[in-house]
């Protein structure tokens, strides 16, 4: 498999998984945050698919295409978990679906970034949320929950949180 | 269609299009041109397609992923059409297939590039090469391929070289 193929089943297996988890929260309250805005593919692909929800979108910068920028109130710019922690006061509602995708490919800063990802989203999660994230967050009070039909087990994670 | 969406169609028909070129040239001699190397994706492909071919890169510069970085007998730095001058005179045998993918975005500044392929691209081409671009280029003595399946019109541009 060439780094052409790989590349073209990551981003194939990314777009199930959004579809996936759009369907999963479908008819349920509560906004979606969007934790790595990158280059804004997928931000621009979930509010296609679920146009009536609020999106927020968390990063460090904006580096986006200017198509797929949000508005500053849905823009949380600075360092996570400080940016998080902000939006746990200041989101109108509290999260039905969290997107996290801010692997960088160094496994020590990963792991660290999804502990630190387990500790604080507790605090902006509904009950019945899910979160689906490119690295294995262990959130307590939540359960795993399967992938979409032909995702590789590893490439994506879901799980739903069942509140405390 | 969201970002997403339309950034998968445009990776799967690169692969389409890489495949298909491949077998048009298969059982004739002649090397393989990578005229982009970017992050090094579509080279890999074409090292894996194509595995008893010599394959050499141009590019500005080198950013690939160190597992797609070609070794420097392969790799022509500098601006094209310089490199690809030189390339007509230190090529062990002309081209019989060349992938050109150095798209800015920028409509002018692209023309240009495609118009000075148009001119230099003869010097390294074997007659019967097959010629892929992500530009137009308008070669003298060539004919229209036409896409292979699945493939959106004007997202790649085929065509054979005669030869003069
Ligand atoms: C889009 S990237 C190629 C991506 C690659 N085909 C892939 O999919 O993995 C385009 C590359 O062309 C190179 N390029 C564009 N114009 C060039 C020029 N005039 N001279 C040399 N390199 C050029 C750029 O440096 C860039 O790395
Ligand atoms: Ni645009
Ligand atoms: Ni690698």
């Amino acid at each position: 498999m060439s780094r052409l193929d790989s590349f073209i089943r990551r981003v194939t297996a990314q777009r199930a998984c959004l579809d996936y988890a759009a369907q999963l929260i479908d008819g349920q309250d509560g906004v979606v945050l969007e934790v790595g805005l990158g280059n804004g593919r997928t931000f621009d692909h979930l509010r296609e698919i679920m146009p009536d929800r609020e999106i927020f979108v968390f990063d460090r910068q904006v580096a986006s295409h200017p198509d797929s920028t949000p508005d500053e109130d849905h823009l949380f710019l600075g360092d996570l978990p400080d940016t998080l922690a902000r939006a746990a006061e200041d989101l109108p509602q509290p999260a039905i679906l969290v997107h996290s995708d801010i692997g960088t490919g160094n496994a020590e800063w990963d792991a660290r970034m999804a502990e630190m990802m387990a500790d604080v989203l507790p605090r902006v999660l509904k009950p019945g949320a899910v979160v689906v994230s490119d690295q294995k967050i262990s959130l307590a009070d939540a359960e795993d929950i399967s992938l979409p039909a032909g995702v590789q087990k590893g490439r994506y994670f879901f799980q739903t949180y069942r509140g405390r």
